[in-house]
């Protein structure tokens, strides 16, 4: 199923962990996590307060400061290389309703170019295929 | 089963979403993508003209500049480290042959010590152990 | 199951593929590997003499340094930051016991806050349920 989530700002941690465990309520297996989109990303992350905004500044400030080549909107670059740099996606796994994760681990996703409408895939890996593509 | 891909620099973003595309013609499924190497990686990027050599400056800029201790041949450090940071592989979720991508995203090989003969395993996860290793 | 692996410094490289072997000794299948921290992330890499400390050096320099706003201690928000950068987990492909690796290939756990035991999900995506979580 594809899971739609908005964003409200241009850069943005959004916590996807609670609207996960929604829909992972009484099931098991592995879970693929895949945002469609060249400008966010998917990956686990700590959030006590502020470390969302430190995530955001320390990937603007890795990021060298080069004249972009990127003819649509080269200001618009930094926002692509950094979702190819964390990557779209993560496969998580879930007994019982409940993802296997750390006491303090979220499942975050990563906006870089929004306020948007993100389509995030979520599925189930190695079921049968309807079982795979509807939750 | 796998793919052999040939690079042509030493450093280049690869597009095989083409290629990808007719492994999966009919199949549907969660695809396991990953590059037995150490100086390359697999990512989902945005390729429009000119962010493929962004995304190869911003890597490399992105490091620091330090004395390696890699004894095999220090300037050649970089390739490894970037590798490691972007990570040999992806899962994809494929439906009636179709990656299931954004309209922008692309599947992409960052090769970072080329030109090289690239292996990289495609293969179905959770099917029958026939069905997964051989496509 | 769950890996404990003990980690000795504040920051190390520790190798998971002969304990990775071990477990998969006879098996076949895509196998999910997801740490369950905040300060500790997985990924493959090249372990030549030296690269364990070059990559965790690298990592360390390619951060800013910023006024951090994490509340629970400052100095300790860049251990969080490179977790979430590098990610918690990989998926490896596994055929009669043999990782699917490149020749110098390794599975790697990265400790950006040690010693402590670190708690690894190794688990085989798409079997059967009591096949997935019980190795």
């Amino acid at each position: 199923m594809i899971l739609t989530i908005p964003s409200t700002k241009k850069r943005e941690v959004i916590d996807l962990t609670n609207v996960l465990a929604e829909q992972f309520r009484g099931k098991s297996g592995h879970f693929y996590l895949f945002v469609q989109h060249t400008t966010a990303a998917i990956t686990a992350a700590d959030l006590d307060p502020g470390t969302d905004l430190d995530l955001l500044d320390a990937l603007q400030g890795m990021l060298p400061q080069l004249q972009w080549r990127h003819p649509h909107d080269p200001a618009h670059t930094p926002d692509h290389l950094l979702a190819s740099i964390i990557g779209p996606g993560l496969v998580v796994a879930v007994k019982d309703g409940a993802m296997q994760l750390g006491t303090w681990q979220r499942i975050v996703l990563l906006e870089f170019n929004g306020p948007q409408q993100r389509a995030i895939d979520v599925s189930l890996i190695g079921g049968a295929p309807e079982q795979q593509f509807e939750l």
